[in-house]
């Protein structure tokens, strides 16, 4: 069975002393966010994770969730008990506004618990975390009737949340959404249609679901200029907030899935449920992206989460199992073998994931912080900076996040050879788990498509070039650093200079061909991966060989260094490699006509 | 549910325009390998692992194997009637000497059959599979004895085998072998011990089970020295060859897996069970490697035969599925959406499945000849030169093959969006099936340290410098090619490059620090299969523009040729990074207190 510690003392080092949060204690929202408080809340949520989450992970897989005659679905066992602690921990409502009952925390601290409850129970973390996404539309979209009527339950966790977007003609591209909306004379809509992949649609896990569902009012423009967002509850509310009839609306059944089994996957049936509309008709694409967007920064850290959990267990073991010897020979003598972390090539792949993990926590947190910026800074300007930022930034740690968490759980998987297969030992369902982070809120080349074809143009260019003068500031020779840092400062800046290359490519070749974009987005969303990790490296081993670090010792503070030059060494080398595949542009990928591509 | 096709006219295409065996007609062992024939046994092969195989690959995962409280194993359902059908037509006799019965058809036309039944089932196509590897051991070093015992019964498949290797403690470490052999006075052995992650180590597929088992003789040297290999019946073989009593052997538990589940992965017990000695006594390892060598080129082409099952699917789905508009305009404005296969990112995954598939492929193909070719070509030079090669493409093909075979899968899945996730769809089962690839037979970190430990230094470098003359020699300039032709074998020459400067680094660093090798020796066995792969798209490419191709239309070798600038363009630019990540060397990748990687 994997165990799971919760790395706290990284979270509190990158908080407290990379991006040092006490230098904003003069925002409101930072008020409350005294080092004190944010330790303790730390501390909890990381025992909460391990002690009360972490034990249902591979029950939770090995029971999945079951539907019954009746379209009701239970969840594993001590899901129940475990929401019900986890509500009265008041971890859901933390970042979530004091008006509705939340606690108004910093994003930055909330994005440190979502990452140990997702490393602990992934299944069971998205029943609060998509309710946040929901939660988080109405806060900004929602009349403030709806808001009054659904928020305080739903930041207390009492009722959780959903999103309907998908249906079987319709994925990635949301014009084609189906789902009809007729409006009655209330003012309520009668919503009818069919979702699928709908997670935590149907569970025993709250009194209601509020299902934020896209559709189409009946004269709405085709495509994605015609979709409206409603509120639909499971059940309907009445006017003094008390729970009434079960509204028409059900599961009709759930999916059996490579992994997060615990969490219910529904298919989700219409039948003139009543529902109302949230913001503005055929602006509910916009309404539901801001949920996506909160979503996509989630499911990003949900890569990270797996990768950690899945390290930790890689870790351990390989400490623990004795085959071989070092290659310089025998470490230890006298037993019959030595632990497998003497060998280089196993050290290669706790150092990758290290590298990833460290550096990836590092880049969400400061996203989280800059999310925070974006609500909070003083001026309209660092506003519209933050928020520059944070866009640029969130499908680089969605996409380059889920991937790079796949392949640590699936190197971490490795390292515990032929016995990472078999399914009692729990790594193979990291690798299960972190498999759907690369495909859902956005496939990962939407991702890709996303940063390269929306986020680099918009504005001029404002984010990308915001982002470069970030970089270039950190990769500046520094006369504080020892040559080590300085050779770290070069290896970052010279994969920020393969970025500008493929970024003005893209500027001098894109336009004229959209496709020599499309071709070399992914690539691209790699390279500002490993850019922007790397400037997360800079920080880190910067902050680690500074004076006044409040949060660790020696031992991790070199570890940090250490890190910081695999990270160079190892990952840097790539951006190179990566620019050429987009300057090779869309020829070869595009020539082939279709059908060759199922000739046989 | 997938399909699958066979590609026989790629393979046709490698073994007769690229490979061109007819050269190789004069020499024992290619007389009856006629083009007709050749073709009809691919024709046949494809058909039967489309049709017989195919269909039982997501039954058969979704059944897995059963053990009874008595020891026994029952198979998925079909599997029994599949393998009397897969006995009769002959497959696993294919390239059994004619000696025992078998059809003695070169390897290169018996590891094309073996993709084709793997990637219609691979839990299928590993019992006969494995007892192949087992045939090949006792060919080699079994005595007359125990070859006429044997052979004939498991060349025909009537009796089937197995490989006992790992024990609880021991793994990738043989040295740590505890299993007992005592000597009898008859001649044979008494075995006890345990072996564990047999695969096919029991189950209802045929009349007997011939185990190849590594054990310990009482005055045995310790370590690796020590080992010798025994043939363990499952049921005991009287002197006429019919079957005796039941062997002291059984199937203690089968292991619950995250793929394969049709292949019954066994605890197997031997309680003194009866053995014969294979070979010399201490000298087991050597003779288990016959077996093992063989097994890893047959889990290479498991990787590539994942791939290339996932690949037809991802491709048929992106033809199918309509999301989203070409970014240059629609591409069919009267359908509600343009089909996946318009979007680059889409045809970026699918061009990547083609590169890898193709090009690993033919590189099988080719490592199929040469050990052909290492066993009969007409003088000694020529055969030591083959075997050389094959000894160095071995590690390459299993593990890139392996690293590969499982990125393509997962990137195919990917094809499919949340529709991939979805277990009844079929494509999360390549993935999990491929997963395994990469661990068994030696992990993929251990083939690196075979390629670079062993396999570059024996005999003074005589295989890797074989290996460059061949790649050199390609990569010449052709005055017969076009600028396309030219530009690929430029780019594949460069990466070339890139491998010899990494190797002359090794040789500079590894022998006074070894860990300056084993941190590099992953990153070496990818550069080696870009390189490889990169020959192999050269010739390819080579031949589809030369005259007298016979197997092929123009579209075919148009669809070649793109595909091979695709590689161009894509995989080489891998080579100069991956040759940096080596010349990093061992110092961050060995840098950390091994407690550090636990210290949270």
């Amino acid at each position: 069975m994997p165990s799971y510690r919760a790395p706290v003392r990284d979270a509190r080092f990158v908080i407290h002393d990379v991006l040092k949060i006490a230098d904003h204690a003069g925002l409101p929202g930072f008020a409350g966010a005294t080092a004190d408080i944010v330790d303790a809340v730390l501390e909890e949520a990381g025992k909460f994770a391990a002690e009360v989450l972490a034990p249902l992970n591979a029950s939770g897989d090995r029971e999945g969730c079951t539907r019954h005659a009746d379209g009701s679905v239970t969840t594993p066992q001590g899901f129940r008990e475990a929401l019900a602690a986890f509500r009265e921990s008041g971890w859901g409502t933390l970042s979530a506004p004091e008006a509705f009952g939340g606690q108004g925390m910093p994003h930055v601290i909330g994005f440190a618990v979502e990452e140990f409850m997702s490393s602990a129970n992934m299944a069971f973390a998205m029943y609060p975390g998509l309710t946040n996404g929901a939660v988080g539309a109405l806060l900004a979209r929602g009349s403030e009737e709806l808001q009054q009527r659904y928020l305080p339950k739903m930041v207390a966790n009492e009722w959780l949340g959903t999103m309907n977007l998908t249906e079987p003609q319709c994925g990635t591209d949301l014009g084609l959404v189906r789902t009809r909306a007729e409006p009655r004379a209330d003012g309520s809509y009668a919503i009818t249609g069919t979702k699928i992949f709908i997670s935590a649609g149907e569970h025993d896990l709250a009194a209601n679901i509020i299902h934020l569902v896209l559709a189409r009012t009946p004269d709405a423009p085709e495509g994605t200029r015609g979709i409206s967002l409603f509120v639909v509850p499971k059940v309907l509310v009445n006017a003094d907030g008390s729970l009434g009839a079960r509204n028409a609306l059900s599961c009709g059944a759930i999916e059996r899935k490579m992994g997060i089994h615990a969490n219910a996957t529904c298919v989700m049936n219409y039948d003139g449920a009543t529902g109302w509309l949230v913001g503005e008709e055929n602006k509910g694409l916009a309404a539901m992206f801001i949920m996506m967007n909160a979503a996509r920064l989630g499911v990003g850290i949900q890569g990270l989460a797996q990768a950690e959990a899945a390290y930790q267990n890689g870790a351990a073991y390989a400490l623990e199992r004795r085959q071989g010897r070092a290659l310089g020979g025998p470490a230890e003598p006298g037993a019959p073998a030595d632990p497998l972390v003497v060998h280089p090539d196993v050290r290669r792949m706790l150092m990758d994931a290290r590298a990833f993990t460290e550096g990836m926590r590092a880049l969400a947190l400061w996203c989280g912080l800059l999310v925070d910026l974006s609500e909070q800074a003083a001026s309209a300007e660092e506003r519209q900076r933050a928020d520059d930022l944070v866009g640029l930034l969130t499908p680089v740690i969605k996409g380059y996040g889920t991937d790079m968490g796949y392949a640590t759980a699936t190197a971490m998987q490795q390292v515990w050879g032929g016995h990472g297969y078999i399914v009692e030992n729990g790594m193979e369902q990291f690798v299960r788990d972190a498999r759907i982070a690369m495909i859902y809120e956005g496939a990962n080349g939407v991702q890709g498509m996303d940063l390269v074809g929306r986020k680099l143009a918009r504005d001029g260019g404002r984010a990308i070039q915001a982002f470069f003068a970030v970089v270039d500031d950190a990769c500046r020779p520094d006369p504080a650093d020892d040559a080590a840092l300085a050779a770290i400062a070069t290896r970052v800046g010279k994969a920020n200079g393969e970025l500008k290359a493929a970024t003005l490519w893209f500027m001098q070749n894109a336009l004229a061909r959209p496709d020599n974009a499309g071709a070399g987005a992914y690539a691209y969303m790699h390279l500002m991966g490993i850019v922007a990790l790397g400037l997360m490296w800079l920080r880190m081993a910067r902050a680690a060989t500074g004076p006044g670090v409040a949060t660790a010792d020696r031992a991790f503070l070199d570890a940090k260094l250490v890190t910081a030059r695999y990270f160079a060494d190892r990952f840097t080398p790539d951006a190179g490699a990566l620019r050429r595949k987009i300057e090779a542009g869309a020829d070869s990928t595009m020539a082939l006509p279709a059908q060759a591509f199922i000739a046989g």
